[in-house]
């Protein structure tokens, strides 16, 4: 399946359409955007937690993530980029395991568009989502319940230091149905920037 | 908070207190006994997949999942057994991320009493999810959908060679509700066959 232009393309990437199916299926439930990222911590050991899908950046495949600079994660995907998603939908039984690489984007990036869609995806979240990156670190010590305290935000202001954008760049996606008993493995055998090639085949599930 | 006895140790254990809430109030959903469990593939590439809670091993806190001896995460496992899950209640918005050590239990375990421990979690599975062992090796490839065969198993007969049981024993617990922002981290400090200590503290989420 080639990829033509840029649009064409990642409206043409097979597992996109199976992905938009399911995400329409279970579209009622609010956390069938949400999906585990597993990456490899220090020691080689395994880190799987939930996090939100916030969409795919424009013209490719990349799945977007927004996250704390300041978690343990950054530290550890900065050193060991590779990731996989499990993403199921719990209404319509299917699963997408989608691995590949991630890219960090936190306000240090010498990348001007990469700064630019670090600013797009901000602003595509709520106010009250951005609020949490003004609160205390991640997994830092709470003496009581007092940390809560009245924060403001400008809802105009651009991105905080503490926000990072993750964007994770498919190579393999592993869908399975658990109501049909159908299973697809997706690999891309060709990458561009803007357009990617992808090979299926049926496998037992 | 120092175990007691083997009974007492299980249930002793803080974070099980919390796991078994949010089962509780969860237990309407099917899925709710589904987690991610996440290892570390062949290249340090992250594995992540949904599966099956099969409840605790007896006296100790180890959690049980069936899976096929056929797959590719068995002899991922067997090369390096760290595993984390991660289960996110959906309804309550409780997360616990659970990390630890990884056995793989087959039917050429030497051991007799991890081969019983096989055996009864092979009779504690429903006929149905039984057949799926008798089934095609996962991940091979399907030419039609013809490989659909009828399957026949006695219910009395033990486990087949193709199951296999992985427990996972927990080092760390990461404990997050999102719905009153609070976040609970659980380090097993001392190890016992049948009895294990825990330090808990509050962190910020």
């Amino acid at each position: 399946m080639a990829g033509g232009g840029a649009a064409a393309s990642a409206l043409s990437s097979p597992w996109r359409a199976l992905l938009q199916r399911a995400l329409d299926a279970n579209a009622h439930l609010k956390h069938s955007t949400f999906f585990q990222l597993a990456t490899v911590g220090g020691g080689g050991r395994p880190a799987n937690r939930t996090v939100v899908f916030r969409g795919f950046q424009e013209h490719c495949d990349k799945i977007q993530i927004n996250t704390d600079a300041r978690s343990n994660k950054i530290g550890e995907i900065k050193e060991w980029p590779l990731g996989e998603i499990c993403w199921y939908f719990t209404d319509s039984w299917e699963q997408l395991r989608i691995s590949g690489i991630i890219d960090v984007i936190d306000g240090s990036s010498p990348d001007p568009a990469k700064l630019q869609q670090r600013e797009k995806a901000w602003f595509a979240s709520s106010v009250k989502s951005r609020l949490q990156y003004l609160g205390p670190s991640p997994g830092i010590p709470v003496a009581n319940d007092d940390h809560v305290t009245d924060v403001h935000l400008d809802p105009s202001a651009g991105p905080v230091d503490t926000y990072c954008l993750l964007t994770l760049d498919p190579e393999n996606v592993d869908y399975v149905n658990l109501k049909s008993n159908q299973r697809l493995m997706f690999t891309r055998t060709q990458e561009g920037d803007e357009s990617s090639d992808w090979m299926a085949r049926k496998v037992s599930p």
